[in-house]
């Protein structure tokens, strides 16, 4: 098939100049940001190349000394969710930062005009406020719930119906477990890269900016429902109920080896299952479960009708072999398994958390001491793997910002730190 | 300040019809895909105004029974993750049927030319198979590791350490428990979104379409990265310890009201801090609390160093007030906080999840019936909201994206279904 589009553009392509390097090239964010939602957004968009930088009070916003810290009370938390960005000290309580800022985010030019925040879209930082300045602004506003109420994702979580999910079925106490991990933050993250680069390709088209707005309320709302929650709610009206470390609807749950090792096995495939029958070599047993309950284990569901009787036949496998077998064994049988690892396990052992890994390298975080880094865990092949660039220090891009994006003199910038209305690095 | 470039093309626009209402107006993409990370991915491009065409095999993939099912086995898992796309259901297990996939993807123009799946890039799924062509071709490949090996959220999940931290500190036992969200596959299918628009972007920019890469493994593993984990295991070299529902780093947990709701709040800024404080009236107790164990409270690491003392001057509170007077008492001092609920509560009592909250719309999905489906959660100002649409029936679409896009006659499409190398709506 012939594609006279695509040769057109390849031979002007191979005409012109390699010159993008980079994914999204051409992109310059301004980011007013704090917590895990909005920096871990706006660090999605900087480890694919974009400009992204981050305004912060001078000395650090309410999310600057976040545990964990260091021993010198840096924050490991803070300095995770902000690597490749540049950092602009700005007293923005006074109406000169104010004004500062608002050219920055307001700056002409394709490759600018992108602001997000969840800070509230209210006063200097109202979509009117900001837009009279550049009409066709790019404003992605994360705020916490749709009536612009504070929300975290601890709170949103407990009421989408997770942690009521989450205890083991014999645990006797009916009380519910919270995830560790701030999924809803993390995900809307993700969607606020999403709404930037699907308005910056709006704006491409047809000129038109625009104000977007997103809440973490909503975000969770949504993934109960696109993961089937509310029409089984609905349809079936049948209570989840709380099936510990089974996974529901299939067969998968965690065995215990003799050496108190823990392994996950899942059968959701048919090719996995058999891995799993013909591994513990309990083809025999099943069969016989299966006439006996009148099931079929080639479905799904009824591997998961039966998995407590399945489990049981699993189980002395595992109790009668060390890990270090299980493992040989279950990776000889291509079974489909996951290994229970402590964050310091993962870290310290798994070649997976490694440079083995082009995901990571071993990055110094100055005032703080070299560590893995992952970049983005996209490999996009037209161009060369974006290196993985630390957290900035707070305030380390203030001057050279003002002077290459707004122009201003080093007269200008003079006065502007002997005022206090912005700061360089200073002593954290 | 003036924005030249900004009005010229507002004016140009203004010029122009206003044709553009989908954020993601002329983009068509090519789906193969089953279970959760792919699909919400494409449902994701959908549900912004894309055109997803989800191939599937005649009679439903290997994820299109999986449960939850209605009494009459149609799943309620497949049609929630597949929400505003068309389908097309052909046997490629057959040369001809691969034929006819193989032009769909790579069929020409701007809008097309875009491709994800997580079945294996092998054989006619090829990047150069495709490639041959479209040179533009972009295509996005998931795959569960970065060796190409089989994995699954929940395999993932316990490698990078969330399960050992999901326990409460008196358990006794040592069994982590699993999170029913499979968390890494919604993130990997935001990711997959992504991966798209900027590589439709850089196509835009340079005329270069390419292969992307995408491992569930790499999202799990950035994600602990991002989150400050592995910084904090390689520079604290401190294990975290299981703290139940306690929010580490910061004062935040769960609480039990007299008639056993039970409800999460949260301190985490100074203004949350001091709402929790006056709402329940215990400012002498912790002004004391803090003078004894030598503490400052208007800092999260402190709160969180006391946080059993201070849970503990605030549970009588909660246990000796009803839900509903913790409510009113909770929001009249503005204090963050969020109900416990069941997914059926949510779904039966929650005015955030019904057609009250906008994301929301009752649709009718064909042979289920009608339940709430949320839209995108991204509220773009510059066009309309989408219209929450239902996922297709299988083959819904089979004749029709042939015949438009395809270009074929009624009479090959004809002879297609004869064939059996296609088919349109079956009795499912």
């Amino acid at each position: 098939m012939i594609n006279h589009g695509g040769y057109r553009r390849l031979a002007d392509y191979q005409k012109r100049e390699r010159s993008m390097q980079k994914i999204l090239a051409g992109m310059r964010v301004v980011e007013g940001s704090a917590f895990v939602a909005a920096p871990s957004g706006g660090m999605t968009l900087a480890q694919l190349g974009a400009d992204v930088i981050r305004f912060d009070p001078i000395g650090g916003g309410i999310d600057y000394r976040r545990w964990p810290v260091t021993s010198s009370n840096q924050s490991l938390y803070w300095h995770s969710l902000n690597k490749g960005k540049r950092s602009i000290a700005v007293d923005f309580k006074r109406e000169e930062g104010r004004e500062l800022l608002t050219q920055l985010i307001t700056v002409p030019g394709d490759d600018a005009g992108l602001f997000l925040t969840n800070f509230p879209a209210k006063g200097w930082l109202a979509d009117e406020s900001l837009r009279q300045h550049r009409q066709d602004l790019i404003y992605l506003n994360l705020t916490g719930d749709r009536h612009g109420g504070s929300a975290l994702d601890y709170t949103v979580n407990c009421q989408v119906g997770f942690p009521q999910l989450n205890q083991f079925d014999d645990s006797g106490g009916e009380r519910p477990l919270n995830n560790p991990l701030p999924a809803w933050d993390v995900i809307a993250g993700q969607q606020i890269a999403l709404g930037i680069l699907a308005a910056e390709r709006h704006r491409r088209l047809t000129g038109e900016g625009q104000f977007i707005k997103l809440a973490l309320a909503d975000v969770a709302l949504a993934t109960v429902g696109n993961l089937g929650y509310i029409a089984e709610a609905t349809i079936n009206n049948q209570p989840r109920e709380p099936m510990g470390n089974h996974i529901y609807g299939t067969f998968g749950r965690d065995f215990c080896c003799r050496d108190g090792h823990r392994v996950m096995i899942v059968g959701v495939s048919p090719n996995q299952w058999r891995s799993i029958v013909r591994a513990m070599g309990i083809e025999g047993a099943v069969t016989s479960l299966a006439a006996d309950k009148g099931l079929d284990f080639s479905r799904e569901g009824d591997r998961f009708k039966a998995r407590t009787a399945l489990a049981a036949l699993i189980e002395p496998w595992f109790a009668q072999r060390d890990f270090a077998d299980a493992n040989k064994l279950l990776d000889e049988h291509n079974v489909c398994w996951g290994k229970y690892q402590s964050v310091n396990e993962l870290v310290d052992i798994d070649p997976e958390c490694s440079e083995d890994n082009p995901l990571f390298s071993t990055v110094e975080q100055p005032g703080i001491g070299k560590y893995l880094m992952p970049g983005s865990p996209l490999y996009f092949g037209a161009v060369s793997r974006e290196t993985v660039v630390a957290a900035p220090e707070l305030g380390q891009h203030t001057d050279e910002i003002l002077l290459d994006t707004l122009g201003l003199s080093s007269g200008e910038i003079g006065r502007l730190h002997d005022a206090g209305i912005i700061a360089g690095i200073t002593n954290n």
